[in-house]
């Protein structure tokens, strides 16, 4: 097993908006963002915001129809000024970008790993995941957000008697991790994003099984014992997201 | 001209939301919503709240090419759960419908109305208006929304000292008026609007010009005396929603 | 209300072919223009000349489906070379482009307003518009047009046995009219278009009702008098556009 | 080679509309039908009626920039009721069918083969063939109308002095022939092509040589002497068609 | 009939691989050659291989819901680099070039000419013909191959007991000859192709009658004389490619 | 740390084709498969066949003009009828699927990151990686099939004195590993993919660095010992790819 390339332990390296770095940026869950969703929440993770939509659909995709089970989508998408600078509008170009599919069905696969689908009866649960200001970490917060947003829709559906079965099997939330020079660091900001040399988006049930890893070099490969490394420091970040997810819901 | 079609004095009439017939809903616009845009600005009416970011961009369409001149131009779009019920998301559909790009095309046009192109130089104000919640009146929410996000980006261009004549020549704001039943009634909401027989947007400018005159019989033609009717009661609400843009802006 | 954007009367300007600012272009209306369709109309203003098809079809949208009433709907088009320089094939380019888009939702609103859909019967009025030649006024001519060809598909719908309430309620038709310099004119042409400083598109019905005003700044914004000035020019030119229409179909 | 598969000679049967098999449509060539296009051409056969216009445009496609050398090429449409029943538009379904950019590359090649290029100079001749009523026939009626409006458009160059040598090396027309039964047909209707059992599309120049040739068994596969039984057909019905263009350009 | 551009005898010419003018290149027909489809051919002529897959689809366009007939329908492309230089790849400029659809549409209608589409019953056999290496005549190596590939779905239908009927009438099978100078050559290769004056693609079933026959000037139209010296070049090639077939089989 | 989600040792379990859990499927790797492309390997893993093209660009996508740097970049399709049951071609559907483009982003960033883009000089290698038989594992294959056609395009130009210096920095390989019930399994084929719980796609450098890591849950969450476990699975599978990448270069 490669030993050169082990960072050195980061915990005493100050990052620029003064976190270490182990340390979530300020996170917040508002319930009840707008009001025709039967799910609506805004995330906040720093300065990056998602606005998470659930909707209930009375339909299941043409796959599922018949089949008595029902099924949990998502669909993200940026708004063109989210950004540092203006981005395309992908209704304006005619398509959604190859990270933006990618992104959404990175979503929808980690929701339904937590939902028993036969309980939900025949029905979609619609995620949509729009950024309105992005700093970094966007698909990590849509995938915590959006899973509030789904059990507050689910939570309508028992309270009038549409389910007697709760459907959500566990929480899921996400958080992504990074290499920075020989540092590892906990939730990624744009600069640290756009600067580390590999980062690893981790997406954990609240029991702390793994849904998805996505581990990536960007002009560093890494060894075994970083990725380690990196796990546990999501791990732990997790762990912080699913309390503010109980938060938001007052089931804390 | 035709008398039987004019309806009678409306201002009596309460309305589901306790509204007279010539008040519009409570307004407010917030600046600096996002940190990015160089202009970013909530607007909401009631219900309907949209989002419209200015950004200043160092290019010009091709047309305008080393003319020595700047552009305006807005697009426009409505996140997928803004409604009462979800609508597809036109990124995902491959294309923006007709109402989308009729909607973007009004608002370029009535902020273009009141800019100086010249005076703006060789760069492109463009504007992003994303309707969040959606409880009718979007499109005039979005040009008077859209012309405090554009002043507030040119005032940055202004205090950097990279513009010396103020491009903007006069305020633009705009309100929707329709015909319900025989009452001319100010600022619909989505039931209204829905219910209502003929409707027409307006904008015009703080000195009190007409820029655009939309008015569309949905059911029920109209006469001139209607007409006039409808167009007093946009140009007092009007005048209120620049007294709102002064405020927000402090030049009140 | 301003006074110093009134023009001063325009009745003595004579304009580039001629004609006074109230006078309309020379009008035409040919029916039987092709023999598939079931209406079939050239009409021509000027230079201006719309081929209108009128397609019955004996299906409807999907909303529609099982309601017991028709629909009437538009398409148009321009042929490349209809224009003074050629313009791109919209099929060509994988497109409508938004300003197609907007007119042929115009056309199909303006027909609907004089038509009762229930009378119609589950059937669909299909308003195909082709401009062979464009010299200013192609959508006010679209409608004017189509109005005379849905009329003959409907006549042949009664004829044959397959309606027997004529579901068409009035005539519709339009005209352009513009503000050039501080002159009103009626019915622009295209260096007419191009030049005016505001133009409002009338869409009015045989009694003299409003059914659609498009009034749009183009660098000159307008004061209500002079709105209503453009009003009274394009109700005398509706006025005799509705004889034409008569005169086609043989009803004066 | 087969026998059995020779038809017997056709030239005693009558067609629907009167013809013997060997006679064309009544054929009519108007120039100048619109007023914009350098060269415009109206081509009728029968009910077959087909817009040809030719666009002088000053620039060459990429592959040709700078070489000294100019284009033909041609776009081919259908107004969407030129047909026995409607057909959906194309700028409307987003892309063009299969068989019309069969017809409109036919179209251009047939074009390209009896021009100069080098003589043309740097510009190119773009023909937009719309079909106006389609009884059968359109891509040929295409051809030999196309022809006639870039000569057309090719005269103006020559006598405004752009061009001092004319690139028109010869004539080309072209017809279809078919197969309906035992018989061989020259100039196919409609209902004669949707019921042959073989069709030919025959391009030739003035001079009598093949520019191309299509034939199609539909149905029915065909020997080498039918083969030449229809070349024969059609190459007298092209020698006509050529006469036609010579009176319409007045060079008879 | 023109004599001035029939060419003089080609056989004694040598050409740049050493065939003379009446010789086919190596040909194989390669069965098996994937494991999934009902039948997969990967055939060979000199340096052009096309893959040819035969699929069973349950299923029938909608036009044939219900007429209890089958369909016989066909799909090309081209590897991004099968050919000298790279091409785009279709898939991701978001559509297939007019030259696609035009040799897709060939290879399913040749198909179809020697189908009893009665006797397939209800279900389409789709061919996909994707070309592994490109050097000139890949749409009659396409057609050629794609019947030894449907003929193997057949008989394993055949076997199966889903078919009675054996509903493959004939063999179809095509070659492309052409005119380099004033030779007239067998079974072009890229560069002949490139630079011959005229060809004509030739589609013939094993009894020898035509199917499709198109030719094309590319620079130098042709007289009868030579369309038939052609013509008889191919039907010598096409009776070779169908003992190809047979051998192919185990059918000789 | 979970220890129920832990899988016992798998070793003694034999897989439908016989093989150990730990045991790749025959692997060979075939260069110079097609004639023209700089570097072609069809790389074979069991049933699965990857043709892997290497092209060399002289031009760099606009994001790197004149930067002095190279891009390498990648494109991933499957033949309609290389799966079980066919498949839609996407160029026939008009776009690429998420799936699609989620893979060739995959295989471009994973090459990228073992070359040294400044030594590639200004030009583009460009991988196709077309599928020609699909049995499981297609995105890994592609990656350790197109460095080896990478490498062989390199090799070129280093022979033809084009690169002084060469640019891969190491080999890349990859391959899924998977937990079926309660087994990790090296190398899953389409059905043992379709029915593990979770898979890890695992890219790594000849070194033994990581590279990318993608795991997901499919149906299953699984701890960090399984995860550990299956990362060991991995690593010795690669370091058997990257020995077979030697072998096809002859540089073992």
């Amino acid at each position: 097993m490669p030993i050169s390339n082990t960072p050195s332990s980061p915990t005493h390296n100050a990052r620029a908006d003064g976190r270490t770095a182990t340390q979530l940026r300020p996170v917040s869950i508002q319930t009840g963002f707008t009001r025709y969703a039967e799910g609506s929440v805004l995330i906040t993770l720093g300065h990056t915001q998602v606005l998470c939509n659930a909707s209930v659909l009375d339909k299941v995709p043409p796959f599922l129809k018949g089949a008595g089970r029902g099924w949990v989508t998502a669909e993200y998408g940026m708004l063109p000024r989210s950004t540092h600078t203006r981005s395309d509008r992908e209704a304006a170009r005619g398509k959604q970008s190859g990270r933006t599919q990618e992104i959404q069905r990175l979503i929808g696969r980690s929701l339904r790993a937590v939902f028993d689908l036969e309980a939900l009866g025949e029905r979609t649960l619609h995620l949509d995941c729009d950024v309105i200001q992005a700093d970094g970490g966007t698909r990590c917060a849509s995938i915590t957000g959006a899973w509030v947003a789904a059990a507050l829709a689910v939570r309508r559906l028992m309270q009038d008697g549409s389910l007697t079965t709760n459907p959500v099997l566990d929480h899921v939330a996400a958080v992504s991790v990074g290499l920075v020079g020989e540092t590892c660091l906990l939730d990624l900001d744009y600069t640290e994003d756009s600067s580390c040399g590999a980062d690893v988006n981790v997406v954990m049930t609240g029991a702390g099984n793994l849904v998805e890893v996505q581990g990536t070099a960007e002009g560093q490969t890494f060894g075994r014992r970083t990725l380690n490394e990196l796990l546990d420091l999501a791990e732990a970040g997790i762990a912080q997201l699913v309390e503010e997810q109980k938060r938001a819901l007052g089931t804390l």
